[in-house]
């Protein structure tokens, strides 16, 4: 369940189901949680999780678990830096990671985690910036008032400022977060046992994956303190516990208009699920060549499959016709409301319009957008670093707030980092890469395309990719820092063909963008921010946010459902596990977890599924009890939670969560992970009631 | 442009677009004809050219183009041919045949040509069959009648006879066919000819594709005759000139309600879209590892990209909210004047709100269909053998009016042409595609699906797979032979691993497809049939009827289009092939055409656009001129043309063929094919002016 980053993604709210929400922690619902759990928390509460809660800036939650840095996440949130830390002679992706000491825990080249720590309403100064502008000028006006705040407000690396479009535009927040980029791994599993069940299990439930790590922050060399952590509960959940999720959502579009719902439907999901199953295909097939292949390619082609399923799941939602036309009753509810409001009816005139028109226009650019800009065509990271490298060196010398957004000063220490730390780079698996979005761009826009001739000329994809990535020196980080170092003058003095590659690209990808920006982004943005203000004036902020992967706080309770008649309990044991052991990959346990059996009681409880309103992002949340203490750890949802990126079902949606006991025990038992086990038992029993 | 076969496909009319239509002979609309042309076809005219069609079972379109039974065709109609008739030693397929003397034809293992006869209104008798009936006893008498009239008819294996669905079950003919099975190569192109410029031209024009071959049907072991045969024209086609194709258009949904182009749209081809694109990933990355891989695999990926690109294009009209929103206003229409309308009206009472929950049922129930029944789970020749056979053995015995619709009388010398005719199959292939569909069986249905447990048990779908395929012995013709002669007894005694395999899946594939047919098929088929009628009732006749894969003539202009301000020429030349060769596949020229630089005039037409109204199945229709003569061969539409699915735009919908004039200047100039030559030019001189 990693965050899936897709287009558009804009808005429109009712009044909320149990347990729906994803809820600031300046907006939680304290009062009609009470009433439905008969449990109020205190400001000291929320400071308390807000405070022990964590984001991964590559795409996922977390949390602190020990006052000495220890970070708690899912084992598929560091499975990149898990294969960047691995080599054929030392597979830690399939043999798993200790660290027996401080010393032993080994620094992930690329993770970035941060912790909120401050949250300003900005909604005056970002409105005052755009007053009275349309199309591109309000974007380029809301944009550099952006990076003028976050600039203002990041004073130096270790602060990371980004302003937060919530309610589609009808607020801005300013979210200052503590940044901390030396992050070390210290205890992952077998990926075999993270994934068990591999991708036909993947969103499935009844689950038995142990999708679980551990990291620590550093600074300056040493372990970092995190005094606000969570403890580990003593009392693990049960069947019908209330628990709550603390995590970063990634993105929900609950309250996008009809005409962008079907925009998703009809063009962008089906657009972006041929790409990705024609790439799941050749992947596959690639990987199946020998184990060489296998072991660098099984990240990525997790990664393929994990969106791809998550994507159908969220087309096949909008594909009920139930769904729709629910979502046409409520967005005529609201402008009947509209209508009879005439400020917001003058407010809002033509907004429902213009955003059709704007997706029309969408609709038309949109294989030119995604090949060009979107980097349909290049999906190597070879090319990815060029780009980089390309952009930096032309944005970088501009003024902050004239830059790209993702140049912007508070965006570089990510960026470098990115760029910096090297990973290794499997130049075979690039080469595919490259050769199939080639394929996929002289197909998509034609073999006479004025810019697919300036590409390919007379070359096949193939051969083209082939000697881009053979040819370049990208992959060497010395390289990469001399040409950071060097800026625009070394950029444009390098004869590297894959740099090379990407200037003589870049005019095209850059004007596809500013056509995208200026005629679509830009028209759905302010029409998003129009329709939203209307919203707040007709209905009030008793709602939630749209996700945009930032913190929010969901209540739940530990329950199954029913499918189609058949009960599904919420609780799954280590004998479960070793039921659906077949010894056929994807359901082989591991060798820990074969010679471990009968270490643990079978009726040990392994995952849970509750009723906590997630979707991707949340991987690696904390699942905590009314205490605030750690019950769980959310790696996925079930199959009817994908759907939930439109509304939330509270018959059929599930969280899916590693359970706490689960976490435990197998620390012990099967991986005998001492010092890790220590340091949580330690953090648990050190200050019995800190709340 | 190959036909592409798919579940639903039903039906509603309007008033024809000039050109819009594919005409049944007995219903040309001479007169509108006349009106916009100025060209009146005669009875003898239409008699002629009807006669002179062919169709190729498998699914494309062919004309008889001498007394002796010459056919001509696409090359991609009869590939499947070519490849059975190659191997590692000795290539067809890549690089041509021609047959020097009768003696060197050589017989296509599956191919059948149909020649119609006769056209018979049987509505009558198929209403009176299924007089008051409804859901699956309307579905059973329907087919039982059928399969009675067939049968009837069907006096030797010399005659094929289809009872055809016309105007949605508006009306039933029965068509009565001269049946070839014998039939036999004489001359083919390099593949990398007939399919020049690959998946990227594939739809696209300008095209410089040369898609053509040669077969003759033979009898009792010499060349049949034809005496109804087309001769070239004289003059070769200009622009502006008036063209007509004569040929069997696989299946449009023009007058589907808007419930079914919904279903389209969200569901079915999605689905298939997914599958297609997945599959052709595979077929790609495992086709480019060795030149033999490649050799038994490009056949198959061509179609399957074929077919991906065709549906995908369907889908992206369906996509365009303008054509959805046109229909909704034609069946507004339609439906208004059937309310104004007392009997009509009743006639109709709930059968577009019962259609809609028919599609609603299919929507839950088609991962399922798809898999159990449809064969999505088994894209395995072996397992299509196996298949067969259990079922043949299960239904041969029963009346054939009880059979299901594939086994009765009139469909068994097909069949039996298909399962006895021995080309080799290649097992590394028919493994990867199996274990492919196993993958997406466990996948789709889920791990804990009781029929995928009874499938998998503990083993992993490429284990599964690996044994099938390698233990069945069902590669083997002899073995066939023996099973089919055997009947049931000696395949219940068969302990051949793919036939066991295909009994074990069997009563819940059939279990599937009955509940499909029952609450979906049925449902749809009669309310369909109810809808035609009140159609027609309100309408009138003066439509054309839905395609399918029945012979229509339909004409048309030589015409280009313009392509968002850009002019496309309809014509394209010698000289443009040679400019679009790049060396690289797929833009790389076979020898032949390269050594022949020069001999033919560079100005020379070598490919087409005109504005008939074609669509896959056309593949391999002849296009003729107002003399009823041959000036093209159609084989393939133009990207826009992919919406004909759902309605033809003049403006931009265009078929594509081979210029008359460039088949015989390839024959001559880079064939050298005399043989082919002189009987097209004796058969064009014969007989002056025979109408």
């Amino acid at each position: 369940m990693e965050r899936v980053l897709l287009a558009v993604g804009l808005l429109v709210a009712l009044p909320a189901a149990a347990d729906e929400g994803m809820w600031t922690y300046d907006a939680f619902p304290t009062e009609t949680v009470a009433k439905t759990h008969g449990f109020t928390p205190t400001q000291a509460w929320l400071d308390k999780v807000r405070l022990g809660s964590v984001r991964l800036a590559g795409g996922c939650s977390a949390s602190f678990v020990s006052p000495d840095g220890l970070v708690m996440t899912n084992h598929h949130c560091v499975r990149s830096c898990i294969e960047d830390l691995s080599s054929p002679k030392d597979d830690l992706l399939a043999k798993g990671f200790l660290a027996k000491t401080a010393a032993q825990e080994r620094r992930c080249p690329k993770v970035e985690a941060n912790q909120l720590v401050k949250m300003t309403d900005v909604t005056a100064r970002m409105n005052a910036a755009t007053q009275g502008l349309t199309g591109a000028a309000f974007n380029t006006a809301l944009k550099k008032e952006m990076a003028a705040v976050e600039s203002a407000c990041a004073t130096s690396t270790d602060v990371r400022c980004d302003v937060v479009t919530l309610y589609n535009g009808g607020k801005y927040h300013l979210y200052e977060y503590r940044r901390f980029q030396d992050v070390r791994l210290v205890f992952a599993p077998e990926f075999s046992m993270a994934a068990f069940g591999g991708d036909p299990d993947n969103f499935n439930f009844p689950r038995f994956g142990y999708d679980v790590s551990f990291l620590r922050v550093w600074k300056d060399d040493a372990p970092a303190k995190s005094p606000d952590y969570l403890r580990w509960a003593k009392q693990g959940a049960k069947e019908g516990d209330l628990v709550f999720v603390s995590g970063h959502p990634g993105g929900t579009e609950r309250k996008a208009t009809v005409a962008e719902l079907e925009f998703q439907r009809d063009v962008n999901l089906p657009y972006t699920l041929l790409h990705l199953s024609e790439l799941r295909g050749r992947l596959r097939e690639y990987a199946s060549v020998n184990p060489e292949r296998y072991r660098t390619t099984r990240n990525r082609l997790r990664a393929v499959e994990n969106g791809l399923k998550a994507l159908r799941g969220r087309h096949q939602a909008l594909a009920d016709p139930a769904l729709l036309a629910q979502k046409r009753q409520d967005e005529a509810a609201l402008r009947a409301k509209v209508d009879a409001n005439p400020q917001a009816k003058a407010a809002t005139a033509g907004a429902w319009e213009e955003t059709a028109k704007a997706l029309e226009t969408y609709r038309r650019m949109l294989p030119e957008y995604r090949m060009k800009e979107a980097g349909d065509a290049y999906p190597s990271e070879l090319f990815s670093i060029a780009r980089h490298l390309v952009r930096l060196a032309d944005e970088q010398p501009k003024a902050n707030a004239e830059r790209l957004r993702e140049y912007t000063e508070a965006q570089l220490p990510t960026l470098r980092q990115n760029l910096l730390r090297g990973a290794p780079i499997t130049l075979e698996l690039d080469e595919l890469l490259l050769s199939f979005g080639l394929t996929r761009l002289r197909e998509t826009l034609g073999a006479d395309d004025p810019f697919v001739v300036a590409v390919l000329g007379r070359e096949a994809p193939e051969a083209l990719a082939r000697s881009l990535v053979r040819g370049t020196k990208l992959g060497d980080a010395k390289t990469r820092q001399a040409l950071l170092d060097g800026g625009k003058v070394a950029v444009e003095a390098s004869k590297d063909p894959m740099l090379l590659f990407a200037r003589k690209v870049d005019a095209e990808a850059r004007a596809a963008r500013k056509r995208y920006e200026d005629t679509v982004e830009a028209v759905l943005k302010r029409n998003g921010e129009r329709i939203a203000k209307a919203h707040l004036a007709v209905y009030g902020t008793a709602g939630y946010p749209d996700a945009t992967f930032t913190l929010r706080l969901n209540p739940g309770v530990v329950k199954g459902w029913d499918e189609n008649g058949r009960a599904v309990s919420p609780l799954t044991t280590f004998g479960g596990a070793y039921a659906r052991h077949t010894d056929k990959d994807p359901f082989k346990l591991p060798a820990t977890w074969v010679k471990a059996q009968g270490k643990v009681p079978p009726q040990t409880p392994l995952d849970l599924a509750t009723t906590n309103d997630i979707i991707g992002g949340n991987s690696g949340s904390p699942m905590v009890d009314r205490d605030g203490n750690v019950v769980g750890l959310v790696f996925d949802g079930n199959l009817h939670s994908l759907g939930g990126r439109y509304a939330y079902v509270p018959e059929t949606h599930r969280a899916v969560a590693v359970h706490g006991d689960g976490i435990l025990a197998a620390l012990e038992h099967v991986y005998g992970a001492r010092r890790v086990l220590d340091e949580l038992r330690a953090a648990r029993d050190h200050d019995e009631n800190p709340y």
